[in-house]
């Protein structure tokens, strides 16, 4: 089969259209047809390189909804017909230690759906049984693609730190995955503090379920609220007055990171010591529990706002993300 | 009462015979005849103002073994004959939420065994009932007292990080704190892996429950443990090459500080993210948990390795602590 797709060929350089071609499906993957797919800031972060693990020519794209056309004869889970979505992985090795506990986001082998293989600026695509994850019924189409990247990546934190509905929780960033992860703990049942430095978002931060929105580049504001919060999730991918936040957590506290920061984290150990403090990351997210977020969103109408540009405007939604005007996330549909 | 103790008047100076009048006890307080009390690294950086917050002169020592001789008219729990320890706290508001929720180590309003009140490097001490911890029968009252501060302060981790009899855990340091660590993780049925930076001492720390010695100093033989403990506890306190125990840590590992390193620790995001792993810290624990660690000791025999001091070489004591050469915890007796 014949895939036509967009390709970045060097770092910072507008995608152009490409074709590949696909060989043989193999015994475990599924070939998938592109519906629409997401655009998420590693897309970015992967076409310039910025991670130094980039290989050219690259097709970016992986919060990608599809339909199953064809299946190897060991596929498992999906068929041909099924409606399914695929993230930032594509395939684990299914027989190592994490895989066989459950965490195949884990796996040291995992595959990168636009790392090893073209992702979803494309018409089809193609993955590993595991990571085709089927949808459920009555899921909105047009807008679960960022939930395969975006949204699991903020869901699985709140899984990890066993967030409880009576705990008063922060976000740091209110952007893709932040609007994302207010959605998810207001429906926890959470006093949700959303952490913004744009007080002019403030009504719209309130909409999507926060009960106070506290201006980051205030200390004032950020002192006013020392102690008292169970869990900050930091959604952004810059270096922040760590200290400040280690202060807003409550005594046991969790202070957790999705923000791939490239400056190593300066956190002062008296900091943790005399709370009982913790900090921890996570990359997305298991297919089990990817699978258990899209039932949660579903049952309680969680999408992300979303805006919508036709595939072959692909570098003008791009531009749009990278100027920062994204509100809030981009989809391309085929 | 007339207390007869030791104390310092100044950074760095040589403690000094010091009496001071305690006068009526507190209606929740209890007065204590000491029997003996540890030493502790915190006594010599309390004594050097190495955290600036010393109030001169101080008298040092919170890890004590006593008789309860005095009790106000609404102490509960324990009463004038009762065997007690003292640690590094000494009273408790009792009524905020960390005290209500049994965190009475967490109370912002924690009163200190050694500032504000005179510590246990004398023939009596003065405490509120509720960190007047009563022994358990049969416990070995001439080698208890270190594990007041020191048993402790390695024992919360354990039970913080929900660590499991078959988890392949570490400890950093091999000291007063560490060799403690290795006895306890020991007999939790753990695989334990020493990191310390004195091959010498691989015997005697293979004697004290680990099951294998790693040189900490040595990168290859960091190397190749590589993704495999679930837990590392530190020790120590200076700042350590952070990275290359992440690295150690299998997928979801914690990394649990309870050495007070001073300059903050540099920890790169990414080593978090990539396997969902986690670095805390945590001070000394709760009353009803050093209780619980109390029974343990003595259900496994376990207690420091001591050296014995008459309270009068206090200086001595001290001087032997400094210089590295305790093995591996001393102990003062009246």
């Amino acid at each position: 089969m014949n895939v036509s797709a967009y390709a970045a060929n060097g770092p910072h350089e507008k995608l152009t259209p490409f074709s590949y071609e696909l060989g043989a499906v193999g015994a475990e993957q599924v070939d998938i047809n592109v519906i629409n797919c997401g655009i998420c800031h590693s897309d970015l972060s992967m076409i310039n390189n910025d991670w130094g693990m980039t290989a050219y020519p690259i097709v970016p794209g992986h919060e990608i909804i599809g339909e199953v056309i064809a299946a190897g004869n060991a596929v498992k889970n999906v068929k041909v017909g099924d409606k399914v979505g695929v993230g930032w992985f594509s395939g684990s090795c299914m027989s190592c230690h994490e895989c066989m506990d459950g965490a195949h986001h884990l796996c040291s082998s995992a595959e990168l759906t636009i790392g090893g293989r073209h992702g979803g600026f494309a018409d089809h695509v193609r993955c590993h049984w595991s990571w085709a994850i089927p949808l459920p019924e009555g899921i909105n189409l047009d807008k679960a693609g960022p939930l395969l990247c975006g949204g699991i990546t903020v869901f699985n934190p709140i899984i990890l730190a066993g967030v409880k509905a009576t705990d008063k929780v922060g976000v740091i960033g209110i952007g893709g995955l932040g609007h994302l992860a207010l959605k998810f703990l207001n429906k926890w049942g959470c006093e949700v503090i959303a952490f913004s430095s744009n007080p002019d978002k403030k009504k719209s931060i309130i909409d999507m379920g926060a009960t106070q929105v506290v201006d980051s580049r205030n200390p004032e504001e950020l002192a006013k609220i020392a102690g008292s919060l169970s869990f900050i999730l930091n959604t952004t991918n810059v270096t922040l007055d760590w200290n400040s936040y280690l202060a807003a957590l409550a005594p046991r506290g969790k202070f957790h990171n999705v923000g791939a920061v490239l400056e190593p984290m300066a956190i002062p150990a008296f900091s943790l010591i005399m709370g009982e403090k913790s900090v921890a990351g996570s990359p997305l997210g298991s297919p089990a529990l990817t699978r258990t977020m899209l039932e949660f969103c579903v049952r309680h109408d969680i999408y992300p706002i979303t805006e919508e540009f036709p595939m072959s405007q692909v570098n003008e939604a791009l531009q749009h993300l990278e100027s920062g005007k994204a509100r809030f996330r981009i989809v391309l549909k085929n």
